[in-house]
């Protein structure tokens, strides 16, 4: 078992990282309040793990709540159906609230432990790579709206995160690509060797060897955890782990949330910011060579959907949350292990990725 | 023109009180993010002070947005208007909300603000006198859930407070009334003298005298801020703030939101918990009478209404805020102008209170 720190005043809180941590009642035991406990899983994650981490909470005698699995429950009606049970059961303020499963159950969770009764405590035990090593850390929360993803939602932080690495081996395989995305991530903004290790295990990380995936997911949560500790509120360099995101928020509104997984758009995203390094000398071609080459690897696409617009992509970026005074702003990768937030890009390469023009 | 600090560090902020003060540009732009602006108002506020606010605000260009008016309208389906909004005229995270209107437009734009892009930069021009004396420093922000009220919210600080007392002469004697409710609560929790003068002045509060209203606006106004201060997040002092309003949410919920004003609400609210007090012998009972004249002479209900049993009472008491482990917590008078938080009240005194129980 590791435990790493988040280091944030009185915010602060520890990361424990281990196989079977799951089922060990001590992890989860000192960051727990007097009050009550409600799980919130969902109906694909729940018949896998609820019963395991019910038995390690078994002292706290919790309750649980599963929702509908997927990125498009990911909204209010959702959410309410967790505030209608934690009101009808009587939970207080003093309640603390345990999210198991994947990114879409730990933003909502965290979300709606941020403004249940003015905000409560909660956990997050990620199950899925793509929380284990981005969504769980950090405290961003958050529900989709209609008109635009991750529009509504708090920084809220936790009180704890358990990562068992174990429940990797239950995930499909979609989704363990899914969570690759944001490892190539770190490595592409602010990690070479990283970058150089994933094309030398990425095969092992696929085939689901615990050791690969133990380092990756510690590696992730350093990262991570430095810049959020640096950067609490996304006011400055915690942007950087937008990488691809921009694109990828895109992608995810214009095929409807959920057609795409998260990282998938990421991924593409991605590529498609490479590929704007590229045509302003911010990259290599041979370094864009090999961001594709291992997102492919990854069994990701390093090109967006056919069936989404110059006109969309557009559109929808503008409705970034980094967007300042109208101004897009992108996150830039320069050269491999460093990336940018910037709002002085060349508007030329950014309308000649998107329609596609050859290198 | 007075202006009052709240000083919580890097969240502290000013009210400015003063009439006329909705006109004067520069009270507003000092606090203004370069960033667009958006006004929040109600379908009754707006058509009365709209197109001032608009006036004083024209260097920045504002939109506006008007939601139905009223306690039953506080609730998610208006906030998401306000979303709709906002995404659909592309405001983004540097933008501000300036909240015009009574405690409803206030909590609501609040929590909007709380939520909208993960946090933005709200104003609160409260228009209402309990809107100007309470809800519209310190933070709290929420919608109410069909479960209860207040349910779902955050603390949130406004960047500034703009209180014109000359909004008053258009409000409706009730609302006046309700406003004068936690007028009367402050002198009966931090403020002794305040409850004199109150009941010298009560019939020129009614009357609308300016110099009056603006005396006692200040005063509570001050007393909130030190409150605030000293305990942001009510973990501990801030919870006196709610004097007759565990009684309150009970009867506003037992009948439905908005049949009784909330100060209304509170102020039979404030008359109950005196009731419980005399049964412990915290309160004399000419303290007692005293209080429970104040109340109607402001033109208040000094009892609950009939139709709302003891039984519906136990239930929604028990879904307040302050329960810990299942434990009602009440606050309670000790004389005039000192309160505490107590669980250890007698529960017969409580049962007696609620079943009319002759003093």
């Amino acid at each position: 078992m590791n435990t790493l720190n988040v280091p944030l005043g009185t915010r602060s809180y520890q990361i424990h990282i281990g196989s079977g941590a799951l089922t060990q009642p001590e992890l989860f035991s000192v960051h727990l309040q007097k009050g009550a406990v409600c799980i919130i899983t969902d109906d694909r994650v729940g018949p896998l793990y609820l019963a395991k981490l019910e038995q390690a909470l078994a002292a706290f005698e919790p309750r649980s709540v599963a929702v509908p699995n997927g990125e498009r429950h990911k909204n209010w009606r959702t959410l309410d159906m967790v505030f209608r049970f934690l009101l009808k059961n009587g939970f207080g303020r003093d309640a603390t609230l345990v999210a198991l499963g994947g990114g879409v159950i730990g933003d909502l969770t965290g979300f709606g432990a941020a403004c249940y009764q003015r905000g409560i405590a909660y956990l997050q035990v990620p199950t899925t790579l793509l929380a284990q090593v981005d969504a769980a850390i950090g405290g961003k929360t958050a529900i989709n709206h209609v008109y635009g993803k991750n529009m509504i939602g708090a920084f809220h932080q936790p009180r704890a995160v358990v990562v068992d690495p174990g429940t990797l081996v239950t995930l499909e395989p979609r989704e363990l690509s899914s969570g690759l995305a944001e490892v190539i991530k770190y490595g592409l903004i602010a990690d070479e060797d990283l970058f150089l290790w994933l094309e030398g295990h990425v095969q092992e990380l696929l085939d689901r060897d615990l050791p690969a995936l133990n380092h990756a997911i510690n590696r992730c949560c350093e990262i991570k955890a430095a810049v959020v500790a640096e950067d609490e509120q996304e006011q400055g360099r915690r942007a950087l782990l937008n990488l691809g995101h921009t694109f990828g928020h895109a992608i995810e509104r214009a095929l409807g949330y959920g057609e795409w997984l998260h990282g998938e758009a990421v991924a593409a995203g991605i590529a498609m910011a490479a590929e704007v390094s590229v045509r302003m000398d911010w990259l290599k071609p041979a370094e864009y060579r090999r961001i594709c080459r291992l997102v492919e690897r990854a069994g990701l696409p390093n090109r967006p959907p056919a069936a989404v617009t110059p006109g969309q992509f557009l559109e929808y970026m503008q409705r970034d949350k980094k967007v300042r005074q109208g101004r897009q702003r992108l996150v830039l990768p320069k050269g491999i292990g460093q990336a940018v937030v910037s709002d002085d890009f060349d508007a030329d390469a950014l309308a000649d990725t998107l329609t596609h023009k050859p290198l």
